[in-house]
Formats: C-alpha cells, structure tokens, sequence
C-alpha cells in the first residue's frame, strides 16, 4: 500500500487522499487501516463537545493556536455540523475559521454527521488513527453534544471536554439532558457574560450530586475564547489530567474501553452494510412486503426474522469463499 | 394470549402489563405483538419535540386537556429524560405532571432513553401499537429532540411538533443542527417572553431557505402553555394538517415508511441481541482479544470480521431449529 508509506513519509495530499478512500469505504480501506493500526498509539485525543452555540470552534482555534506555540503538532477533526470548520451552517452567514487554517502543521477535517449506522464513529476513529500514524502530537475532535454516535465519540477520547456557556437558564437543562456525565474538564465558555459564576457554581453543585466515583475532580474553568482568556490555564488543565491518567494507568484502560467501542460500532456497521445491500437488491420484494403489512395482510415481525436470517445466510457464505 | 384479550376488553391493567412485558422483552412479546398488529391504525399518532426547557409536557398536557375536551382518548409516551411525565430529572426538582395524570382515560407511559441499539425505537414503536389497539383516539410521544433515535421517533409519527421558545439566542443554534427538516407544526412557546416575533421570522426565513420541498406549509404557533394560550389553535392545525395528510394520500404514505423504519430498527435490535449475548458468553476470550489489540499484537479488524461471522452462523443455527 503506497498510500500509507507516503503518509508514513509525511505527505500532507496523501494523508486526504487515504481519509477520503477509507471514508468512503472504498477498495483497500480496511487493507490500509490494518497497516496504519500498528503505527498509532503516540497522538493525544482531546474530544470537545456541548450544545450549539457554546463556543466551541473558536475554542478549538485557540487551544490549537496554544498547542502550536509549544511546537506540537495538531489534527483537527469537525463534526459539528454548526461548526465553521464545516462550513456547513444552514444560512451560510457564517465564514470559514481562519486562524489556525492556514498553518500547515495544522490538519482540518470535517465529517459529515449523516449516514448509515456507526458509519460516523467509524470514519472518525479511522481518521484519528490514520491522523496519529501520520505524526500528529494532538487530535481534536469537535463535535456538537446531541447525537449518541458523537456522545460516543467524546466519549471515548483520552480527556473529553464539555463547553457550555451562560445564558437563558436552559444550558443546565441541556446538560442534564445525558452530557454531564462525559466531562473530564467543564469550560464554561463566554464567562464574560451575565451568569457565569452562576453556571460555575450550579456545575460544581452536579457533579457533587452525581452517582458517578471519580478519582479525577473535574475541573470548572472560565473563558473567553474571543478574547484568548482562559485558554492557557485550559492547556494545563489537559495536561494536568493527561499525567494523572498515566499516573493512574488509566490512559491505557481508556485506550482500552476507546478499542472496545471502536469494534462494537465497526460490527454494526458491517451488519448494516449487509442490511444495506440486500435492500437495495431487492427493493421491489420489500416494497410488496411493506405493502402488505401497511395493508395488514402480514405483520412486521415475520418480515424482521427473515431479513435477519438471510444477512446471516449471506454473511456465512461470504466467510467460505 | 390472554393478556391481549384483556387489553381489548379495555383493562388498564392489562395494557400496563403488556407494555411492561413487550418492554423488557420477556418471552411472549412478539407472540402477544402478532396479534396486536392487526388491531392497529386508528389511532392518530402527535410526535412532539423540542430542546431541554422549550415547555414540550407543559404543551403536551394542555394538548391532552383540549382532546379530552372533545372527548378524545389519549394515550401519551414520554421519552424526554428532562420531562416532568418520566420524573427523571437529574437534580429531582420537579413534580410529576399532575394536570392530566389523575384522568382515567389518559394513560401515561414513560420510557427510558438507555439501552441497547434500537431498543427505545422498538419499545416506542410497540407501546404505540399496543395503546392504539387499545382503542385510544391519540397518541402523543414527546421526546427531546437530541439523539438520532429520539428524532426518528417523531419524524415517523402522523404529524411532528417541534416546540422552541425565545431567550439566549442559541434557539437558532438549537434547531439548525439537525431537527429543522423534521417539523410539520412550529411551536414558538413561551411567547410572552422578549424576541418570540422575532424567533417566528426567524423560523419562517430558515423554512423558506429550507431545500425541502413542501406540499404543505408548517404554520407557526405561538403559545403560552402554562397560561393555555394558543391551544385551541395548535390543535385545530393539528386537524388541518391530518386532513391534509388524508386527503393528498400522504397518511399512507407516511405510515408506510413508518413501518419501513420500525423493521429497520427492529432488525438492527434483533442483531445487537445476538452480539451482546456473544460477548457475555465470551468475556474472558474477548477481553484477552482486547488486551492483544490494545499491545498491537492484532489488529481490531480481524476481530470485527470473525465476530460478525460468528453472529451470522448462530442466527443461521437458531434459524434451523
């Protein structure tokens, strides 16, 4: 696989080339991702997640910019879909960020959040290997706190951070809503506004209430990502937690958990593939087949079962040949 | 099957038992769904859905006092884990509804949002079926409009709500990322508050810039559900959209990709069943897996591939029996 020995060599275009093809299941992929595996393991994975609007872009831009300042070499990888890294804001009012895309030490790359089951969690850990074998001292992935695939998907990140900002009462709502219990390290992000220690105070007071043991106390930090307040002591913060998870040992049982995930969403994915396949082949029969159950001439659950066992059918034959 | 005898002779105890049994999967359930199927399809199905905070069981509630006003049955699934009807919010600070609770003919159901792939989608899809055989009028779902399974339940109910409210001016933000296209009724509640007119142009511009082509024109509501205004309204257009959905065909044609969904989601469940007892037949053989991948004595791929082989040939044996 030349691909993957020019990546090794540090060509930025076959580096897009490799995430495009593996992206996009093409011809190859899985040949490649089985020789970019043996190569990870050295990169740093910093997920960022919260609610739109939270700031977390421009936080992106700034921990890069900082990161950058130490010489480290970073991947960013967008799946927020109302990230400006993605350019893909409905209105379009919105420009693509500048400040850190013009650095070639730093690589861009957004994800689309559509597509069929666990496609994007797969697309995303096979970029970050693919970003870790190439030489990248960090990866961010920043993706909004919404969808289950990107809960997963900070989840599994060695620190994951959860930006929320003041404002409007409802931000606590959205974190009660299944995201508090996957921060690392809380940003309260465009502290100069009205009720941030307010919001400080109503985290603290979460996390105290939380059923979840930590050896790790999350810490609560302010910033202004706009005005670059906040972020140094942010970068230390990351780092702080990064010696405690090698101190603890639980970087690797992290890594560990981050594998495990990793192969339970390549499974359904692969199953899904079959699914995929087997309807689009026979779409005139499923399509009888729903008719007749809209029309309650059969019922659903018979038709559940047989298409399940015939993916089963296929996939075995497919393992013979 | 008694129970489902019971269920159509109008026992609530019954009903509740049903909906337990076909939830937890206890043996029976599919066997007593056989024979709920056919009794289905009289019921008119209201999907509601919204960000944390936007008032979705205040509106639910009073949506379920006017259809009981004109005499309707109403059966209501609350999925949205910050909803006072499932009493799960996190800090514990809210009572349960008790506008509609103590009325005979509204049944309350709540369901979890954790569980295996697919499972809430099922539970939700079989807890529908089974209050519909049971002869209620409406249904409503209310659910937050963040994971992708929670926004596939509304999007396949007779009409879809999407309920925001003015304040912070993330609303925007809020229904950008992902759960615009899915709404056939606006709700902008809480629209005594400042920038609600504001929020409704917003709205219609983003409707208007939509890629989507419509037939019919979501109309925007505003209403105060706590003060029971714009009720009487929304649920006239809830008519006048169900007219619409009659008279152009398109009930069908939506109930049909419902169970479209519905068989999809039940075939991926019925597949992550087979993984999960694989796995926890085979803990000590996976975890020693694990570990040899995390040291990179293998890779994860080989692995993904055998297990999904191994799941097809014990689906293929079960099938044979």
């Amino acid at each position: 696989m030349e691909l993957v020995d020019e990546v090794r060599k540090g060509s930025v275009r076959a580096l897009a080339k490799l995430i495009t093809l593996v992206e996009n299941e093409m011809p190859g992929g899985i040949e490649a991702m089985e020789k970019i595996y043996p190569l990870t393991g050295n990169a740093y994975i910093i997920g960022i997640t919260g609610p739109p609007g939270a700031g977390k872009s421009t936080l992106t831009d700034r921990i890069t910019k900082e990161l950058r300042r130490q010489n480290h070499t970073v991947g960013i990888i967008a799946i927020d879909p109302t990230s400006p890294f993605t350019g893909g804001a409905l209105l379009g009012d919105r420009v693509r960020m500048q400040g850190v895309s013009s650095d070639e030490d730093v690589f861009i790359r957004s994800m689309a959040t559509r597509g069929s089951l666990g496609g994007l969690s797969r697309a995303t850990s096979d970029t970050v290997k693919i970003l870790d074998a190439y030489g990248k001292d960090y990866i961010i992935i920043e993706t909004v706190g919404v969808g289950q695939d990107e809960v997963d998907i900070v989840r599994t990140a060695d620190v994951s951070i959860l930006v929320v900002m003041p404002g409007g009462g409802d931000d606590i709502q959205a974190i009660k809503a299944g995201i508090m219990e996957i921060g690392d390290i809380f940003v309260v992000n465009k502290a100069d506004r009205d009720g941030a220690d307010r919001l400080v105070t109503e985290i603290k007071m979460m996390l105290g209430l939380s059923s979840v043991e930590r050896e790790w106390t999350p810490p609560i930090i302010k910033t202004v990502a706009t005005e670059d307040q906040g972020i140094g002591t942010l970068v230390e913060k990351i780092n702080e937690h990064r010696d405690f998870l090698i101190k603890s040992g639980m970087l690797a049982c992290r890594r560990k958990e981050r594998i495990r995930c990793e192969i339970i969403k390549m499974i359904e994915h692969e199953i899904y593939r079959y699914l995929d396949g087997l309807i689009a082949e026979n779409k005139d029969f499923f399509e009888q087949r729903l008719e007749d159950i809209v029309n309650k001439k059969e019922d659903p659950y018979l038709l559940t079962k047989k298409t399940v066992e015939t993916i089963a059918k296929r996939i075995s034959k497919n393992a013979n040949v």
